[in-house]
């Protein structure tokens, strides 16, 4: 399958937005797996409009991650692949290209249906496949079933959208048990461990239907826990991505850790890899940046990499029960 | 050697101006070699001032790479390892803190003395040994030679101090040969390359002493040519650290690929490393970020990765004669 196919950039309305708006100076922002893509797109783009592009070269992970340094050179950024993050000041120069999946839902929603077991569904999605929760609603009403699609907090652009960081609007969704449209694993297991629900994952790419078990993300979850519980030096992690700084947050660990006769460092960064961190000696490390990297990169790090969730149990001001994935909550 | 014996971190001047300046948030800046330590200096200035400390967990390669972020969290940046870039708006904030070494230099000097052949010897040193060339010329006297230590361009701050990309001081002294202070190849191999004049390393951590020899580096340089030459496709990466960012020397470089029918693309960047590069899929690169990174990481990159000079030889607009590292020079 190519993206090419599979994905709309939407160049006539990138076109037309230049035109409109007489912008000289443009930047384009991609997430890893549209990278390859860029030089085409730029070129394209140079031969029908007189701007200059600008092509970020920075990893890109989500619409928390806006290249700010680029805006700054340019009169529009487009930002591809991630859906408008609403309480972003900076995105009033960017405009967001969500680059939606053309794969057709009906086929495996349809599979989908009489593996169901209860009466309302909660219809979950990303952004690549949120037009297409209406196909899939009438799909599941054919088959009997009651549709919850919810809005989420200001975090969340579209009903039904949710993000690696953010399960409001599963949150909001008043059912029996949950469907996910798309692929991967993270979204799922977030929103079944946040709901205690079972959360039936379909995907279209490949027509499969998988059931969300977060029992082996909470096994290393625990792991990690119980090698931190004799740390005396931790390292809280604070990004400076717009979307992902939560310096106050760090500022209350910090004060909490003292509390208990921890030390704490709170070391800010941009990109959080394991290799930047190898020069950190600290017992374990607190990541207040984007919720996933504790969770999608465990055992990378040299030294146990905590959520602030359980950093408070370590500490002993939060229960064993009483853990889910962080997640970086609107209004 | 502990590097906390052979530097000096400077923590009473430190301390002294915190409860001067009355800060409150101070941010510490490391380059890589020195990161390990941040906790203990962290710890130490908190333990005897009232200010919150943030260290920088970016990657630090030079005063041209100053956390731009961490800046605008704190009253005070204290930036480690580096002397201060003269021509820099964002150094108001910076204090450097250059961790001069306390190695000794006047044993590797006396040896260096009966190998020196000309009679006007160029002193070069980095930072970190820049305090010691009046012990050095002191040395080199008794043995009948004449010392020349010259200032540089605004990008350096002392006399006789080279830069991995400014060679300035090297420039202005009228010389028959030179003798670098310090450890590493590329500083020395970049003045040989320069001023085509003879340059012998003296190494005061090892006592030992080694000629700069740029027949390799100018080998390997060569064959990035030659593979560049059917290049049809570049991508110029520009860097959005202040004191890498050529911005207009790269709409330059485009402007001329397309004078020659070649297409060009500038990405723009923070950390250049070759994974990042992965992604975009050119024929060739050109870096006009770190003057270091083309040569230092050579065959590192899955396309060949050439400076700007280099660029202009593939387009025919330079003689390969006429081939020396890139610089950042100032005024």
């Amino acid at each position: 399958m190519s993206d090419g196919e599979a994905f709309d950039f939407q160049l006539e309305y990138i076109i037309s937005v230049i035109r409109d708006t007489g912008a000289k100076v443009v930047g384009l922002q991609f997430p890893e797996g549209f990278k390859r893509r860029s030089p085409g797109i730029a070129s394209r783009i140079e031969d029908e409009t007189e701007v200059s592009v600008f092509i970020s070269g920075n990893p890109c992970f989500g619409a928390c991650d806006l290249d700010v340094a680029l805006i700054n050179d340019v009169d529009i950024l487009f930002h591809f692949g991630h859906a408008h993050l609403d309480d972003n000041k900076l995105s009033q120069k960017v405009y967001f290209i969500e680059t939606r999946s053309a794969v057709d839902v009906k086929d495996v929603v349809g599979l989908a249906a009489s593996r169901l077991e209860g009466k309302r569904i909660g219809l979950i999605t990303t952004v690549q496949h949120v037009h297409k929760l209406g196909d899939a609603v009438k799909i599941l009403e054919k088959h009997g079933k009651e549709c919850v699609i919810c809005s989420g907090d200001s975090k969340i652009a579209y009903p039904g959208q949710v993000l690696g960081c953010n399960f409001s609007s599963a949150r909001n969704a008043d059912c029996d048990e949950y469907l996910f449209i798309g692929s991967g694993q993270f979204h799922p297991l977030g929103v079944s461990l946040a709901m205690k629900k079972r959360v039936l994952i379909a995907d279209p790419f490949v027509n499969e239907l998988r059931e969300a078990d977060y029992s082996k993300v909470l096994r290393q979850r625990s792991a990690v826990i119980a090698k931190s519980l004799d740390a005396e030096i931790f390292g809280i992690i604070v990004s400076s991505k717009p979307g992902q700084e939560r310096m106050e947050l760090a500022k209350e660990l910090k004060q909490m850790a003292k509390e208990h006769g921890k030390d704490a460092h709170i070391f800010t960064m941009d990109l959080v890899t394991p290799d930047q961190l190898l020069q950190f000696k600290v017992d374990a490390f607190v990541n207040t940046a984007c919720p996933r990297l504790a969770i999608d990169e465990v055992g990378r790090f040299h030294a146990p990499m905590l959520t602030p969730l359980e950093f408070e149990i370590v500490l002993g001001e939060r229960e064993w029960e009483d853990l889910y994935f962080d997640e970086i909550t609107g209004e």
